[in-house]
């Protein structure tokens, strides 16, 4: 009998899980609306009722622990705790709860943690012992790996690179404060890039007939490969603003390879090139030529659910 | 018969070395002049025979190993590497010439790291897992200990967070680039705050009467705590620099404290009360009141050594 565990992804609106086995292969998928559930008791029995489905009638196999990525989760404490994004309020034991239903191991810890472990397990990373994962969405999460373990430090909620300051007193930040690392480098940051660039020049650019409510970084990435000159400067900046950040990063755990995953880090080359010439100019002299800058080697497709399944798979062995 | 371990720490002009037992006290201590050996082999024969005259007529004590602290150490390697400030050049192979030489196992590390050690096996984080020490003296070293273990990163250089960019485009740093942290949170950073306050302000200042190629954190210090206005402003900008990079460290590991040491740390609360006042407005939500402004808990003179000690001790542990 195979062993196999399930990879659980909990978006604010969407969530995906799956069963993984040990090299990676998804073999079964189910999803959720979150939004259906108001309560977590009914999302636990909900869960739990769809991995069950995806187990039954399949004698070839057994659960063996569950792995869960969910926005503001603690992995010390297996809680998710005060989402804003999430109807759950105050501090949700989600780990236990989902242990007693499902009566196997489960671990959770956020999206960036998880797509981290999903590097380290199945992708790019499995050669090494230290990296860091940027989640480059709607915010960016971050998932930091040191010599082969997860960096989860004092709190459970380490990696926050998002929320490192890059511009002293810049945009304000989802967060309170400004300048932080993800008002700049992720979509949301880049489309605000765009709507500056269009209010401060007068280039002429596909993007001002797009409304700013409706514009996307995918638009804008398409707009850049076309050399559009608002698109591309846009690009140019927000790696500029992303290169800073990995720069501070690298200082301070001296990291083998950064992978960019996630929406943005599909615009491809028009981002990792300038992102890449900015390390070559700026890098500390100590880390020079150290770093790699690297695409995701998880498919953004099943990513979430395959870095919950490595989570705890990581865990099991 | 009591195991001890050597402690040594190499500086540009002095060494010293000591004796130290499990508990942290040094029995005996010892120094050379760094610069009266051009070669390093002339250099770890005299530390070779240093450390024998402190264990000879001594039956009562056997040496287990030795600890190196030395500036630009690489602790993967063992290695010195192109160090600036030391005669030798190149990549200079510390650890296996002293292993050679004395027969026990050898660690070296660079300063800030080994400092680091002592926080963690004799002073104030016996009791931790994840804190970072900042060594606030010419420069700003730092160590970064993250689930008990510290951090060396890919290279081994890992930990370099006087070069996180706090200013972009600021003051010229001796790294070749600008802004960093070290040219503003250190001894000789505070030393250009004041000069730049006294050129920019006309307020009255003892500060004015020192040339300042002489003035030093020490006088600095001093002043302020005699209510010297340019002083006070200048520990104030100094703690809000130290602060910024502070806050954008803990969004890295989420650290449990962050240890202050070294010359300009000396200054007491007229530094940490405002790095702390600034951590309570500007630190990330998530980590808010979760991280501790602490002096270090290892006794200044000796720290050195020691740390070098707690270094090879943790090893053979």
């Amino acid at each position: 009998m195979k062993k196999v565990v399930a990879g659980v992804d909990i978006g604010g609106t969407n969530t995906r899980f799956g069963l993984v086995d040990e090299k990676g292969k998804v073999l079964a998928e189910g999803h959720l609306k979150t939004t259906d559930y108001p309560e977590i008791s009914g999302f636990v029995k909900a869960l739990g009722a769809g991995i069950k489905k995806l187990l039954s009638g399949r004698k070839d196999i057994s659960l063996a622990g569950v792995g869960i990525g969910a926005p503001d989760a603690n992995y010390h404490r297996g809680t998710i705790e005060h989402a804003p994004n999430l109807a759950w309020k105050g501090i949700v034991p989600l780990g236990d709860l989902v242990k007693k239903e499902l009566k196997v191991p489960v671990a959770v810890t956020n999206d960036a943690n998880a797509a981290a472990m999903g590097e380290m397990v199945f992708g790019g990373a499995k050669n090494m012992k230290d990296f860091i994962v940027l989640t480059l969405g709607t915010g960016l999460g971050s998932g930091i790996v040191i010599d082969g373990k997860m960096v989860y430090g004092h709190t459970g909620f380490a990696g926050e690179v998002g929320h490192m300051v890059v511009v002293p007193d810049g945009r304000v930040c989802g967060c309170g404060r400004k300048g932080c690392l993800e008002a700049y480098a992720s979509a949301t940051g880049l489309v605000r890039t765009v709507s500056e660039m269009i209010c401060e020049s007068r280039e002429e650019s596909v993007l001002r007939d797009v409304p700013p409510s409706k514009l996307t970084a995918k638009q804008i990435a398409e707009a850049a490969e076309k050399n559009d000159p608002v698109a591309v400067k846009a690009m140019q900046y927000t790696a500029e603003k992303l290169g800073f950040g990995i720069v501070n990063s690298i200082v301070f755990s001296s990291p083998e390879a950064i992978f960019l995953f996630g929406g943005l880090a599909q615009a491809g080359e028009i981002l990792f090139k300038p992102v890449r010439e900015y390390l070559k100019k700026h890098n500390y002299v100590l880390f020079k030529n150290t770093v790699k800058i690297l695409p995701s080697g998880i498919p953004e497709s099943n990513g979430a659910v395959m870095g919950a399944a490595a989570l705890i798979l990581n865990e099991l062995s």
